[in-house]
């Protein structure tokens, strides 16, 4: 029996049947598909490193405690592992239901809280595996997820199919008397560790912990200083329902790369600079594009504080960044960006890091997660709620990755929304191409399509500007 | 403003997140599939004939009244009618876990309380529609229910596509004192018609509700002659969770018949005596076949009382049927269940009308509608449960039908289960054969296809002793 930690189970509790608190993640690759009974030959074999996928959640009586971890004497690997397909001739518009319609379905709480989705028919004979995994279970996986698992940097390395059943049997479940000593215990252990949760101290054992708290207690200090709060007269911010739409599209990192050589900043810069266009055209649309109007975003990012030299690993914080969505001169807003950006790194005593090119110590599927609990976590605590929208910023591996023996062509990153924030966009670079990923809520967001080509437009224009002509990847979705 | 009937005010109140109040059904169709286009714009179409189609359901402050029916102002055709498809070669299997997965799925209360799936895909260029419809919308829809709306008697009759938008506009939405004053003069409605529910008593001015009700005291009538109550050492019934599994097979009509020619009793007879065997060959691998084990069954059927004449309609109501599972002889099991059932004619001084050839009154899917309804009621109220599953047996039309100029080929018939009841069986003829669908709780009824290849092998056995040669349809599934 293990108990779960503090933070986990804070994830669990402030799910409701409107903030949906998994993190998800589609992998395209290239065709043929494999057949079904593979993936479960290759998932099977992976899950003796991945010791959570065979446990539940079990509530303690009476709430006297944290829930703890048990393994679920029913699992039953085929529930979890799914197979489906997109509609002939699988257009990109049919997987971006599909994801919206998946990523709006709440985890069974009875079960293992993951889900994996093997899409077939995608265009191009393309297929796909969509990840879909609670929030609460981030402590136990560490960086054995279950995507990377699966995963291989060389073709044809192939899947451990036809291993033997491992030895796993599920252990007794425990009940009663020992659940409701345990939990007096386990409040004990709690107190102390809130006790420690004052900004600035660190907390052990575990990294991932003070990761989180970290982005945290950064956040606490911006919004300190950008004032906090403020209302707003734009349909970018409200109430959101239990239903999703997604959408993304697809640059290449050299492109991106290109612009800020010639026009100078970060790439993160010119991202946000993309982004600031995407909304801009949806507000203009909407016709909310009123003079003074800023949104405000939270941008996790990497921090290296000036005291730390060498090996002591990036920090994940947090900052807001006014988007210049006013602003029409597209050189205007970079340089706006820029120079905000510049002068956060100045007042937080700190570096932000260009995550899109700089990967850090961290697996990439584990900082969206630090980013994305970061995220949950705030929108759905604080009464007032300093930011508008999110952008996740993370960096993936820069080497084509395999599954079965077929090359992963796109890596679509998903990041969910809470209540108050009806827009959120990722942004995933891997081997070469860097991916927007937008989630909306389905009532108040169905033009997300508009806040996508605007994206895109925000990238044409930078390079125009920068006397280039698109490399490699041409936009797509 | 509308008031949600006694009824389906109930219906709606005893849903919880393990049992689901949707009726379902899956409409298989000849290729090719489609242009989902072209389903949105037939069931465009259709909309301004099905008034509840884009009305949801509000509750009223403080509970002071039964909910009423509001248009909904942000209904959202696409939602609601889906696009999906089976991975390739699009087998049964995968269709088994699709219905079994889309009736694990709640409909969103926030919403018009249905959907419509079109499912590409299928073995041999087939293609499906899925239905899947609250309870609690059986008042208003009438005999108009959104599949009939679509299907049509003759091919390439067409759709009515291209119809110009209707001038549907949703009504206000009543909120505050108008709802709690309304609320006031309901309660005492309701108080008027729970006086009336006593047995015997004819309410108007519904028939749908005359039926339902006649069905639940007809319950009530013969569960007092069987004992009620009772204990039982099989797994058939027990706790379900929230997650279904469905499987089927298809019978030739005319193979039905020719049984009961050979060896005297009714069609439904013969089904009855299928499914025995079924469940026989479930408990014989599950090693629970104990001497003197019965499995009891509610059985809706069509009772033509004696003192009426003439065309005074079919009433619906239900039996108790002994499923003698441990009888081995195929000739023996059939004349036991004929027996019973000569037996519960007499005792109930009613006809059990042959409802797979003897088409009623009611359109096929709302008598379908009535035995579910009836059932779940029944089981979510009721302490003691006096059976452990049911079989609901409903004619259906015996011409063709055809949607958007293609064929409906097999129509696949889906019964919800409820708390204590882990399985269920529907069965529904249409143009010359009969389909066997089978609802099974996920955990455990796991070996579903079991019961599923007994009746099947009830049906060649009674065949053989028949000397009769199967014909028409081989069995499916």
């Amino acid at each position: 029996m293990e108990r779960m930690s503090f933070l986990d189970a804070e994830f669990l509790a402030i799910e409701d049947h409107l903030a949906h608190m998994h993190i998800a993640g589609c992998n395209i690759f290239e065709g043929p598909a494999p057949a079904y009974d593979d993936v479960l030959g290759a998932v099977r074999s992976a899950l003796p490193n991945l010791r959570r996928y065979r446990q539940r959640v079990k509530d303690v009586p009476l709430g006297l405690g944290r829930p703890v971890w048990v393994d679920d004497p029913h699992f039953n690997l085929e529930y979890h592992l799914r197979h489906t397909a997109l509609p002939a001739p699988g257009a990109d518009s049919d997987l971006r239901a599909l994801v919206g319609r998946l990523m709006s379905q709440p985890l069974d709480r009875q079960r293992p809280l993951w889900e994996l989705w093997v899409v077939e028919g995608l265009e191009g004979g393309r297929w796909a595996l969509m990840t879909k995994v609670h929030h609460c279970m981030v402590d136990g996986v560490s960086g054995a997820d279950l995507a990377y698992a699966i995963l291989e940097t060389e073709r044809g390395a192939g899947p451990a199919i036809g291993v033997s059943e491992d030895d796993w049997r599920p252990s007794a479940d425990p009940a009663g008397l020992a659940l409701v000593l345990d939990a007096w215990a386990g409040l004990v252990g709690d107190s102390l560790r809130v006790a420690r949760k004052i900004p600035g101290t660190l907390i052990h054992p575990s990294r991932f912990v003070a990761g989180v708290r970290r982005l945290a207690d950064g956040l606490a200090m911006v919004g300190r200083v950008e004032g906090g709060g403020g209302t707003h007269d734009s349909s970018i911010d409200g109430s959101i329902g239990p239903h999703r739409r997604y959408d993304w599209c697809t640059v290449a990192l050299d492109d991106l790369k290109a612009v800020k050589d010639a026009l100078g900043g970060t790439v993160n810069d010119v991202v946000l600079a993309a982004i600031t266009r995407g909304f801009r055209e949806l507000l203009l649309s909407r016709g909310e594009l009123a003079d003074g109007l800023e949104l405000r975003s939270l941008v996790p990012v990497s921090m290296r504080p000036r005291d730390e030299h060498g090996g002591a690993g990036n920090r994940v914080s947090a900052l807001f960044v006014r988007l210049p969505v006013t602003v029409e001169d597209p050189a205007e807003r970079l340089a706006g960006l820029r120079r905000q950006m510049d002068e956060m790194k100045e007042s937080e005593g700190a570096e932000a890091g260009d995550l899109v090119t700089n990967a850090g110590d961290f697996a990439p599927p584990f900082l969206m997660r630090l980013a994305t609990q970061s995220v949950l976590r705030i929108m759905n605590r604080g009464r007032v709620r300093p930011f508008d929208t999110v952008t996740t910023n993370v960096p993936g591996p820069q080497i084509p990755l395999y599954s079965l023996g077929r090359e992963m062509i796109e890596w679509l990153p998903f990041v969910p929304i809470a209540q108050g924030m009806r827009i959120g966009v990722a942004i995933l670079s891997y081997n070469g191409k860097v991916t927007f990923g937008v989630t909306g809520d389905y009532d108040t967001t169905p033009d997300i399509a508009v806040l996508v080509h605007g994206i895109e437009e925000g990238l044409r224009e930078l390079q125009k500007l920068a006397g280039q002509a698109p490399q490699g990847v041409a936009p797509t979705g």
